[in-house]
């Protein structure tokens, strides 16, 4: 089963790429590897999933907003590849996680995100090196917002 | 037109190479990669740009120190490269931004950076994939703090 | 001298391998890179070294929380490549520390990961490019997160 298939069975579509506002890429062909900028999530061109952990999101409405930026992602990665089937393994994700000083879960709002890749790469290609950190602040107020680092054919 | 000319030309001059005051390097040449370290803004060996975004520093204000910093960054290229002209391609950036809670505008101050790579090292090489993200601190109360990867000759 | 008796001599220990609690690995190999997950110090499987950087931590405290850090993360490197004297670079660290707005030391705190680093892999192998910076908070109240990047035989 293609991951795009695994993605339809799950219910779940990929939203339009985001398109960068400035002098830089969504992604970088480098060799085999494809380096994927920070993203946040857009829905038809609006930024959603906006929010602080520990303020006004819970941490399952941080999982939730995880796991659409991851989607946001993986639409860049499939517009750059032509097919998520290209991916060979996924190598890293940072999740920046929008936080009070009080929130300590971001581990477990990154689960979103990764859970998402396994459910749609796979266990071997989809499980990633993984960081989550606490930020005080995002872009456009996000949630969570994310980078990765591919490898490809 | 090299890199180095363009700065000229920009009214721009590098300034003198950080040095690293513990156990690290400002820059570890890896094959073709060149892995760049955090860097601040320092004038003649003095911390400057320093203050938060949303509290003391405007975003223009912001975006300059960017640029600064990015400068500072530049000048450690160089002086591990020999030329700019030897970068083939800037294929990271990251962002790290001094910020409020409140401050929701990271990519733009991270504007200052890459747009002074694309008028260094032009529209093909000097667009990387980026990542802009709110800290709650940063060393020697830095307004911002940006590492970088390059792929080089 | 082996970086392994060279930990021994200076009377340290390499804790347990942390183990993942979720769909990522803590460290993935590719090619002769070896990209190391986020980690934070644990003692037989609690989180130690919490707190925050400006309030309830010394910048001593944070330093001794980053060396803590760093031995579980070549817990890690050492179960993954057999020996620590696989490792033929420590490329890239970056040291995530939860601290307060005030708090302008991270660099200081930085220097127990990468003073460690230097003292069991040696000065030339053991030197990496570093970014130190301040967060609002980490999974489990960690005070330090640190991530790598290694190049292996």
């Amino acid at each position: 089963m293609s991951p795009e298939e695994r993605l339809e069975r799950a219910g779940l579509r990929l939203p339009e790429v985001n398109e960068p506002v400035a002098n830089y890429v969504m992604a970088v062909r480098d060799g085999t590897a494809l380096i994927v900028s920070g993203h946040g999530a857009f829905d038809q061109g609006r930024a959603v999933h906006t929010g602080r952990l520990g303020e006004s999101l819970s941490t399952e409405a941080g999982r939730q907003a995880a796991e659409a930026v991851m989607l946001n992602l993986l639409a860049t990665v499939r517009a750059q590849l032509g097919s998520l089937s290209e991916v060979t393994r996924v190598l890293k994700v940072v999740v920046f996680v929008n936080s009070t000083p009080d929130f300590a879960e971001q581990h477990l709002v990154a689960n979103g995100a990764t859970d998402l890749l396994v459910r749609v790469l796979g266990d071997e290609a989809g499980r990633p090196a993984r960081s989550a950190v606490g930020v005080s602040s995002l872009p456009l107020g996000f949630a969570v917002e994310i980078e990765a680092l591919f490898r490809t054919t």
